[in-house]
């Protein structure tokens, strides 16, 4: 996969994609990622990016003409691949685990970055997503490119160690994650549930499936809402709903 | 305000956190950020900091000890603050522009960051809040901290340049921003609408905050059950839904 960040900050991503994962996928060659400051396409004299908006308003705007331009020179580069052209933005559509497993799918992605302020609308012309990470601002579009580079670049064959670990991921299955322990069994007085020591896979399992269901439905009832329950799960819920109307009772 | 984050890859925020915006308020003092590596606690041998879960399923988790353990170092190094200590997670709360707002009250924070695997749950107990920065899974916690950090700092007093611009934001007004323009006014045949040279600042103001409902209407209707619409809004959006139908219906 490549991926293209067009950006006014190049330095701001050489930590975040260096360690850890991400890192490792770009030394085996799985992905590369090129940052390009796009104030080298100003044709400005002053190199200048931005301009006061029209009809007045705070902030300053990015022109169209650098970042247009730049996008023009990686397609130049690259004519032979099938890009994806995202524009980081608060009013764009949220990202997602869908969205990022069908980024995931790509050839070629350019994230287009803004910093300070917004963009000069005639740019979303030249893009085919505008996406925002979540409903707060942020001061540029950079560590939101970096969230999305995460998300998609993980989910690549072979990228995580272990395969498994996607599959049960929060959100790849539409609920929350169980509660999960590790050494030591009790730790400062708080032991770990007893059920985990029976040596039943079954009731292991039903235990991990139904705390998930619980979580999911305490903290985030509108998931449910999306996934089909099946018969054992709607009976748990129902269960659930008891245990913790009685919890609420006895506090 | 003091902010502290406890990581396992304290290098990955060098390069977020010295540019722009939060490397001028870290300069002039107005934050200072410390990133921990919880490593440096653990009591293990190996300075291991993850274990198999009880119970079986893929994946490692992280120990309570080190996290808990650096949790109290920090309590003993800074005895006299009040504490926000939040543990990011898929299974959190998700963050929004209320919560960055909430943030940028506090008077210290703790971001406690995961990496690959979970957490024992029994760190839960030592945290004020579980917060997760959207529906998608992350390789770890330390893009999340630094997407907190960035909206919080940036909503401290004096650290944004221009103080109007936060008001103006995305997410502040409850609708997404209108479109904007700068600079040329034909960008290779792409004009600026008409309206923002009329030099009439009511029109140009009703366009802008027209528009602004039109494109929320058109992305992200059930940000307008959140608020209240004057007469004026309302008009306008029962405007916005004839001129839609009529678009529609050419095309």
């Amino acid at each position: 996969m490549k991926i293209d960040v067009l950006t006014l900050f190049p330095a701001m991503f050489e930590g975040p994609l260096s360690e850890s994962i991400i890192g490792k996928a770009i030394e085996s060659g799985r992905v590369s990622i090129t940052c390009t400051n796009f104030r080298d396409y100003s044709e400005n004299k002053h190199n200048s990016v931005d301009d006061y908006p029209f009809g007045g308003g705070a902030g300053m705007l990015l022109r169209a003409q650098p970042i247009v331009d730049a996008l023009t020179d990686i397609e130049v580069q690259s004519p032979e691949t099938k890009k994806r052209i995202v524009l980081l933005d608060p009013s764009g559509k949220t990202f997602n685990q869908e969205l990022a497993e069908e980024f995931a799918e790509e050839e070629h992605i350019v994230f287009i970055c803004g910093h300070y302020e917004g963009f000069d609308e005639r740019i979303k012309q030249h893009v085919t997503d505008e996406v925002s990470i979540g409903d707060y601002v942020l001061t540029g579009g950079e560590l939101g490119a970096m969230v999305m580079i995460d998300a998609t670049v993980r989910l690549l064959p072979a990228v995580l160690g272990n395969e498994q670990s996607n599959k049960t991921d929060s959100f790849s299955t539409g609920l929350l994650e169980h509660p999960q322990y590790t050494r030591p069994r009790d730790f400062r007085g708080d032991v770990v549930p007893e059920v985990l020591f029976s040596g039943n896979h079954q009731k292991i399992a039903d235990w991990q499936e139904k705390e998930s269901l619980r979580k999911t439905w305490l903290r985030r009832p509108e998931m449910l809402e999306k996934i089909t329950l099946s018969k054992k799960q709607q009976a748990w819920l129902a269960e659930i709903l008891l245990e913790e109307k009685a919890d609420n009772e006895a506090q």
